[in-house]
Order: C-alpha cells, then structure tokens, then sequence
C-alpha cells in the first residue's frame, strides 16, 4: 500500500485498475495545447458513489450527477469534465449544455444519458461554449485506453489554478486477489473552493455493492476533503466520485466485514492524500499546516476549534512569516463557539511547548521560527478537558492568493 | 448634527461634552514620543454601559471592565486605556496588573477601584510590563483637561496598526438642552479583531437612567460595530464603553419616550461613524465595500448572508482588483447556510444589475470595473423572497494585509 506524494509525473501502469479507460484532449475551452476535456470510461457498468457540495447554490452538471447517481448508480459508464468554465449560475442554459453532453457521450459509448457524469470547473456564471465540447467527444471517446498516459491527461485537464496535477494510488488484497484504487483530484487550496472547485475521482476494480462504496466514499470525505474545506466553506461545484468495475474478481463486498474495512481504509488513504496534495499547492501556499486539537469534550467540538484555527487569516499569515505567535491560535481557539478552558490549554508549534495552561511557556523563537520555515508544520492544541479530538489541515496565507484572486478573470 | 468622517485631527471644542477630562502620555510601552497610554476622567461620578468581546478567552482587562461595570455602573470615574500589549493569556499575573492599575487610577483621583475601567489592546500572551504604567498615573491624571488636544491624545495612545485617529462627534436637543456625543475607537478592520481588538468609547454629557444607556449601546452596538464584525469574529479584547456625565442639564431620561430615541438614534450616528472609518482603516485596505442584502424571508437570514459574503477571501480580492466576478457573491451567498432562491436572486454590484434571477445580466465590465475603483463600492443582493434586510460592511482584501500581518510582533 503506498499513498505518499507522488513524485513521478502520472501512475505507473500498475496502479491502473482493471476496467476503465481514460483520454484527454483540448476542446477549445482554454488555449491549445492546454488539456481542458477529460473522460474516464468503464469498459462494462461499473457501481458509482458520490458526494457533492451542500452549497444551496450548485451548478448545473452537479445536479445532473446527483439525479444520474440516484436512477443509475449501480450502472454508469463514465465520467466526463472539463475545465475553465464552472458552468454555474448559467440557468436554464447550463442544464441543457450538460444534458447534451451527457447524450452526445452516451452515443459514443452507446448507453443511456443517465448512465454518465458530468463536472465542470473554473468561472461561474459565464456561459459554456457546449458546442465545442460536443465536437470533441467522438474523438475523445475513442482515443480513451488503458494506459498512464492517458489518465496523466485526464488528471491535467481537470486543472484550474492548481499548478501540478494530483494523484493516489493505493492497492489492498481481498479474498486473495489484488484490488486496485486510483484517484486524481484538482483544487488549489481549501480556503476558496467557492471558485477553484474541488473535483476528485478515484477509480478503482474492487467488486462491491453500491451502498457500501457511498459509505465508504462518505467517510473517507469526512475524514480528509471535508477536513481540508475549512469553515464550512462548499463550493457551487464541489464533487467525488468514485467507479467500482469489479474486474479484480475479489468475492463481492456486500456487508460491513473484514474486507469491507480493508478496502475502505485503502479509499481513505487515497483520499488523504489528494487532500493534502490540494493544501500543498493552495493558492500562494508554501507549507502544510497541520491542526491538531486535542481533549476536547468531544470529537465535535474538536473539530470545531481546529477549523476555526485553521480558516483564521490571522493564524495563515502568521504562518507565511513564520512568526511564533501562539496568542492568534489561542485566540481563534476561543471564538470557535465550542467550550473549553483557556486556563488548561497547552499549545505545541512547530513540535514545541509555547503555551502552557493559557499563559506563555518559555521557549526560544529563534528555533520555533526555524522549525516554522519547513514544509509542514504541525501544531497542536491540548485542552485537557476530555477525549474528543480532530485533524485538519490548512496552508499558509501569503501575498501571491491575492495576487491570484484579484484578479482571476481578466 | 454631524456623523461624517471627521476631516480633523481631532474635535473643535464645542464638541467636548461637559463634565470630561482627557490626557495621553508615552510611558514606555511603545517608542518615545508614541503616545502608549490615555485616560478619561469624570469630573463627577458618570454613569456607564459597556458591550465586551464573546470570546470564550477574555483578557484581564476586560474581565475588570466587566466586573466593574456590574458593581458601580451608576458611578464610574475613569476610563485608561493602553497599547501596545493586550494583557491576554497573561493568567493571574495579568488580572494583578489591571487591578493594580485600577488602584493607581482610584487613588490618585480620590474613588474606589472599582470605579474605574482598564483597557489594553496589542500583542497577545506577553507579560504587560505594568511599573511602566504605574509610574506614569500621576501625571497623566493631573494633565487630564477639557481640551481637543487632550482627546485628541486619547484617540492616538490607543493605535495599533491603525494609520489614522478615529473619532466622531454629534449632538442632539433635549428638553431644550444641547446634548453632546463625542465617541472615538481604535481598530484596524474586522476581519482580524482577535489581533487588532476594536476598542470604542462615547462619552456624552446626556442625563440618563444606566439601564436605559446600556440598552441603547447595545442596540447602536448591533447595527454598527457588530455588522464589521463579520463572520461571528470576536476578539479577546473588544470593549465599547458609554460615560453619560448628566452635565448638559436635560430633564433625565428614564423610560422609553422620544428623548431616548433621539439620543438613541445620535448615539447610533456616533458608532456608525467610529465603525466605517474602521473599515476604512482596515490592515491593507483600499476601499469600503457595503453588502446590503434584501428581500430576505427576515432579518437573521439577510444578516447571514451579508456576513459570508463579507467575509469571503474571494470576494474581498475581487474587490482589490475591481473585478465585476459576481458569481462569487452568490457562490459566498449559497454556502451561507441561510435558504433562498438562487433562480429569484439579482445582485447589483457598484449600483449596475449583473446578476437577475441567479444568471448573467449584461452589462459594462469596463464601466463595473471603474466604479469598483471608488473608495465606497456599494453591493446589493435581492432575493425576491420576503422583507427580511441586513447592511454590512467590509474591505477590500490586498496583499497589504498580508505583508501586516505575517510579521507583526516581528
């Protein structure tokens, strides 16, 4: 099992579960030769899960995935996405763009419509140039293969701002035979997913029912993409999917057992990856800061506390100085709206003690600020008070996410 | 009456309310000649109200303040306020230091201690070096005078970041009496109060039962600085003091007729004032931007949405670069958590309609984008839903802020 960073350009050949294809192209969206339209297709039907953004604003080809996983979820056919353009906020329009999208796949492959996915990503309320997309797709679909190379293409068409392309692999042994799973992801950092998205995909061949893979995929959400959305930020655009195929012919998942709790941990592990692959490359990013909080009264209030440290532009900027300033951490601890004494809390930066029962603790900043300057920076907090505890993880805030945001579009 | 932003240094004399001393020293919490430490004296006992942080960690000072206010709140004296350190997370040694404070202040005008309030705003979790301000009591309260240059000192000792003195005056007849408003804050914008701390004082010469001051502090206190308090955001050390001296001899007022509403209402004016120029003077900012928000099924939901907009990193960038992006206002909008429409929403950006029912209205970018460059930039948000409306305001987010805060102590 492996779900380090990865080093290498795209997944070596066997990493590639059985039972899908992929292809990538440039359909005109973005300038040539920039990828900017992906499809991942099952060689048969293939079980699907999904989670999507909870933001009341959600664009048009999020809904169309929703309503496709409900009718057909335990049949699709393939995903397709492009970037550049969220085609969200785009109305009535939108919808029939991602419908015909869907059918003009669907023909391709000969299935039904509701048989595949749809993402978008990038600008919101600007209309999508469908007519290109739907040029492109007959070639598209018949370039699509087996190989690292053609998932390296769909793992860069999906990019926005993101400025290397993301992905997992991770592999487990069930009833003897070797189950493969494989994820890409795009999102340039968690503190604005309202505009760059979070889109993740992970495919893999392990034989499983429907509503296992959705509480698989569900969990492992919570634990790591959900864990890095700080804030209760969603995007209009926010979504994983995961495709099952089955062609690794391990004796089918149907109930919550041993092999169940293998195959999720693996999903987990891809999952936690991706998503702290997204935090590296945040927007202007250039550490991991990882939250720990730790003896709360319980895991909610933990997390609550470690997200509002982790959104806190105060603690990000400190971040980017690398400035030893426990005081902002304790602070944004405290208007978090869960309980706790400041009196009991200790604070670990950077791996060191800098303060302890709510007042300052010696230490030499000299050496906190060195220990801050590395790529990944853990802190964590100690609220001596009961067991519940959370790990999120965020980036530092520097001047380059204005430069960036200020002016997207133009 | 008068609220605009002050053009002044400080205030013309015939601003001053009867019955208040003022005076400002350095006295070594900053460098020499900064004015590091002020104080306000009645000449007789005043009646007072005050509005404190919600965070669960409060500094020292503020927790005195509270106490006090309970125990003589219809007998005040003196308000001293210092920069520089926050006297948070400073533990029982920093509860001494604003007690001894407090005795200091008391005996040297001739009252009990707990006639007096203590204020501090700066650095978190240093030991406040507190001989300094011990030592410097006597003569700031003998130099405390009736002058504009006396309060103009106050409103300078208590800068932190801050580029610019804060202070607005107003007036207001009551039972034929002149009744003067002179209110003056520190705080360098909302979106990072558990640094900056807001810190704001009224004094009046009004004559007023303290319950009925205390209810019409906090009513002013909601629509002003709360609404630039955005995102629940509060910091350990914010304090809004009210001093009512009784010395413009109007009849006394102890219920709820129209001359509480008139001072209410000049009570407002004088926050509102204090709270935009605030905003003006937020860390990096260039412009003020008010989110207005309509048609809201009530209040509470409009106030929501306003407030995630407002503190949305993404649209706070936009509005660095002028860019006309509305798709991020409804994005921010939908991840609110308040329900609405996004088919019914329109959203006039700079006064032009870019957005009607959830989709694209054309319009000028080139003339968006130059009306996005004034100093106030006014955004309404309409939801066609029912009565329900919120005002916010909020500043452009530039890599100013960044370049303040990542090395702040530093």
């Amino acid at each position: 099992m492996s779900n380090d960073v990865p080093q290498m350009n795209t997944a070596p050949l066997n990493a590639l579960p059985r039972g899908f294809r992929f292809a990538a192209t440039n359909c005109g969206l973005r300038k040539a030769p920039n990828l900017d339209l992906g499809i991942i297709i099952g060689d048969e039907e293939v079980s699907a899960a999904g989670v999507f953004t909870q933001n009341l604003v959600r664009a048009a080809p999020v809904v169309l995935c929703d309503n496709h996983l409900r009718k057909a979820g335990a049949r699709m056919r393939a995903v397709i996405a492009n970037s550049r353009n969220a085609n969200c906020a785009t109305g009535e329009a939108g919808m029939a763009a991602a419908q015909a999208t869907a059918h003009a796949v669907a023909r391709e492959i000969g299935c039904d419509a509701e048989q595949i996915f749809v993402c978008s990503t990038g600008v919101i309320g600007v209309p999508l140039k469908t007519e290109r997309i739907l040029n492109a797709i007959p070639a598209l679909v018949k370039a699509a293969d087996q190989t690292p190379e053609g998932f390296g293409g769909f793992t860069r068409a999906i990019m926005t701002t993101d400025t290397r392309p993301k992905w997992a692999a991770s592999r487990c042994t069930l009833s003897g035979k070797t189950v493969r799973l494989l994820g890409c992801a795009k999102g340039a950092g968690m503190i604005h997913p309202n505009m760059a998205t979070m889109l993740a995909y992970i495919v893999t061949d392990v034989a499983i029912a429907p509503a296992l893979l959705q509480r698989a995929l569900t969990s492992a959400v919570g634990s790591t993409f959900n864990s890095i959305t700080v804030d209760g930020d969603t995007s209009t655009n926010d979504t994983a999917l995961a495709l099952a195929s089955g062609a690794a012919g391990n004796r089918r998942i149907a109930k919550l057992d041993s092999d169940y709790r293998r195959f999720a941990a693996s999903l987990e592990n891809v999952c936690h990856s991706l998503a702290l692959q997204i935090v590296a490359d945040g927007e202007g990013a250039t550490r991991v800061i990882e939250i720990e909080v730790r003896g709360a009264a319980n895991d909610d209030a933990a997390r609550q506390i470690a997200s509002t440290i982790a959104a806190s532009s105060l603690v990000k900027t400190m971040f980017a100085g690398a400035d030893p300033n426990w005081g902002r951490i304790l602070a944004a601890a405290g208007r978090s709206g869960a309980k706790f004494d400041p009196r009991k809390t200790d604070i670990y930066l950077a791996g060191v003690l800098t303060c302890r029962g709510g007042v300052e603790h010696e230490f030499s900043e000299t050496n906190v600020h060195k220990r801050m300057l590395r790529d990944f920076v853990p802190v964590r907090v100690e609220l001596g008070r009961g067991r519940g505890s959370a790990r999120v993880w965020t980036c530092d805030f520097t001047s380059d996410y204005v430069h960036i945001n200020a002016a997207y579009r133009t």
